[in-house]
């Protein structure tokens, strides 16, 4: 759902936004043998308030625990982002490369170290190829300019089958402030931060305060609301960035300027995370699952998880199989306090079941909807009016077939002597 | 590990023990058009002690429902089971159907209803097709006879691709006692009770409270820690029935020959859960998860879970990728306590990761181990002395496509003028 005052969809995703300039450069992390972007920057030229969020796993990659130190003693105002190799599970040594790429982009930049946030996305367990990296960074700080907000979006794919991005303009009190973003995926997604990095660039003035409660709802009704694979990854990042280039003074906090713009932000946000379910690991559907009438909002929330991470319910959807029985089964698995005869399952709004038992709904006529690509699954508890919304995908067998074995990369590592 | 005493394996599944008759006949539950096993009966010529463990699922089949009250008011002596149909989401009338199967079972032995357990397994959300069962009952009595065990075994088969069971002898405290069971999987298995059936027979008299307590923790040690797809089932249900046949007097509770008996049947309950496992569906690979050195129980638990269910580390295991990272990452988010820097990975006793890093083990000789059949993966935390062991499958593409559509069933009860 749009939000509730006019937008306008414009090009350039992160750089979108006045006052930031954008590069991305092909270094040969992801594939030396292949020319594909593969490192990408994004700088204000004016000084931001910054806000981000960051994986739930213990087992946090290098850039994460640096990102994250840096954004706890003051704002980011450049970024630095790799795919090809994730900088996960690889000690000091990960933690010294890290440093050296922040070194690198503050010194040519004239910033602080803490100024810049790394993050990396790829493989995990490998050393990063910093003899890739280190010598280039001249160039992709040089290659700065406006409107590359889409090599950005490109750059930092992984197995992802397509650039995510969007930007949007909307008048704020009287003055035309843009929001744009860009995402990757597209394995290791779910809850409690997907296996993602995502930047947000605006040239709107968000108080530092404000900008982190903005971000913290809006990560929670976007991408903690996603699953692809079930598995939390080390990297998961989000990144806001806050510049006030429009030439906006300051919205109050909780003014009516301010709670506009996180209406604007939960919405791009959430039409994010949607686009990485869409580009999940061979995903061929896209499901909205609706918990409704549930006890509590934790009910809810234990009752969608558990539906949304079933293999087997996910591979009824890549079957086009109408099976309620299977989400039902998910419900009551999912320690919720649920009473199976008050149950009610809809498919696109036509009733599969109902209190707990086949409804009458001809089942050729479920099995059209299934047959879809996008549907809605709606669980109606009857308990209570607690709800909750997720957004997942069906397993396929691709998909597997794909996350079978990352020995190639191994294979790479040893040729480039990092392992 | 076997017992610490001598046992030998004798045939005949739950048909070993003394004092047990069992049938199975073909009803055409599983499908009409194909003659195969899909009603099993257990019969005690004796009365039994008796005991069960049932899934945690709040949506629970009507035969568990019905069964669990009737182990709550006495003892069983008789178990019905069909397989091709679970009788789940099926209201009142799988109540009603539930009840049929115990009532025409218990009148024609001459038991109380409340003396027989009913079991059932197959598809879920359809109504028991009672017009293919009621009128065979009469016939499935008849057949009792003595050393019917394995077809038993067969009967409760669903997607399962051998009948599996087990049965011993052993000396208890000068008499010989013989123990035997079956089980089904093979999909929707996961801890807390697996999908799946296991009953177990035994010549030796066991008090009711003593038989109680060692089931609990039997099933604590075997069918609580496997898991092949993580789902948990409508139907789960282990049922344990002793009757003293052997001549036996009863065991003293927890006097030498009650714990030796525990002992016997933590043993034989770990087989038939690691058969499960071994023929989950589609399933190609067995691997033994040993946590070790977690700070608490409940830690090393959590990491088992996390790692055993973890849909990229299984899919890495159907690549025979000796993919430590993904392992480390699963650690990482399991909730538990843990510190990557401390933690050491092994394939089989070899270092894959010391200290979350890789080890210095050539990758190809970890290779050659993800390569087999059956391995081991021990994740030593290095935290205290907790453990905890699990076993659990690979996911294959093939899961998937197996587990696409049951659309063929509910044509089937169409036709069957069920629904």
């Amino acid at each position: 759902m749009e939000p509730d005052f006019p937008i306008t969809r414009i090009k350039g995703g992160v750089g979108a936004p006045q006052g930031f300039l954008t590069s991305a450069i092909s270094c040969g992390i992801k594939n030396p043998a292949v020319e594909r972007l593969d490192l990408a920057l994004i700088h204000s030229e004016l000084p931001c308030t910054s806000a981000g969020t960051f994986t739930t796993n213990r087992v946090k990659a290098a850039p994460v625990k640096m990102t994250q130190a840096h954004i706890r003693k003051g704002d980011l105002r450049t970024i630095i982002a790799n795919s090809g190799n994730a900088n996960a599970c690889t000690g000091m040594q990960g933690i010294h490369d890290s440093r050296a790429m922040a070194d690198g982009v503050a010194e040519l930049l004239g910033l602080k170290r803490t100024e810049v946030g790394v993050c990396s996305t790829g493989v995990i367990g490998l050393p990063m190829p910093m003899m890739r990296i280190s010598p280039r960074l001249g160039e992709l700080v040089g290659a700065l300019e406006p409107g590359r907000g889409p090599d950005v979006a490109r750059a930092i794919m992984t197995s992802d089958t397509r650039p995510k991005e969007l930007a949007i303009s909307f008048d704020l009190g009287g003055t035309r402030v843009r929001l744009g973003g860009c995402v990757k995926g597209a394995g290791m997604i779910c809850p409690s931060m997907s296996t993602m990095l995502c930047f947000i660039t605006t040239d709107a003035a968000i108080p530092r305060e404000s900008l982190r409660l903005a971000v913290l709802e809006a990560v929670e009704e976007s991408f903690n609301r996603i699953t692809i694979d079930g598995d939390t990854s080390t990297n998961d990042t989000v990144l806001v960035l806050a510049n006030g280039a429009s030439g906006i003074k300051p919205v109050r906090r909780n003014g009516p300027r301010c709670r506009q713009f996180r209406k604007a932000l939960r919405w791009l946000m959430l039409e994010l995370a949607k686009a990485v379910v869409r580009d999940g690991e061979r995903v061929t559907k896209f499901v909205h699952v609706k918990v409704r009438g549930a006890r509590t909002y934790l009910d809810a929330k234990k009752v969608a998880e558990a539906v949304c991470k079933s293999a087997l319910v996910k591979a009824s959807w890549n079957g086009g199989d109408p099976n309620w029985g299977r989400v039902l089964h998910a419900v009551g698995y999912s320690r919720a306090a649920i009473r199976e005869e008050l149950i009610d399952i809809l498919y696109n709004g036509t009733p599969a079941c109902v209190g707990g038992l086949q409804a009458e709904t001809p089942m050729d006529k479920l099995r059209d909807i299934a047959a879809l690509p996008e549907f809605e699954i709606e669980i109606r508890l009857n308990q209570g009016s607690a709800e909750y919304d997720m957004y997942s995908s069906d397993f396929s067998p691709e998909y597997i077939d794909f996350n079978r074995s990352e020995y190639a990369y191994w294979k790479q590592a040893r040729k480039d002597g990092l392992v």
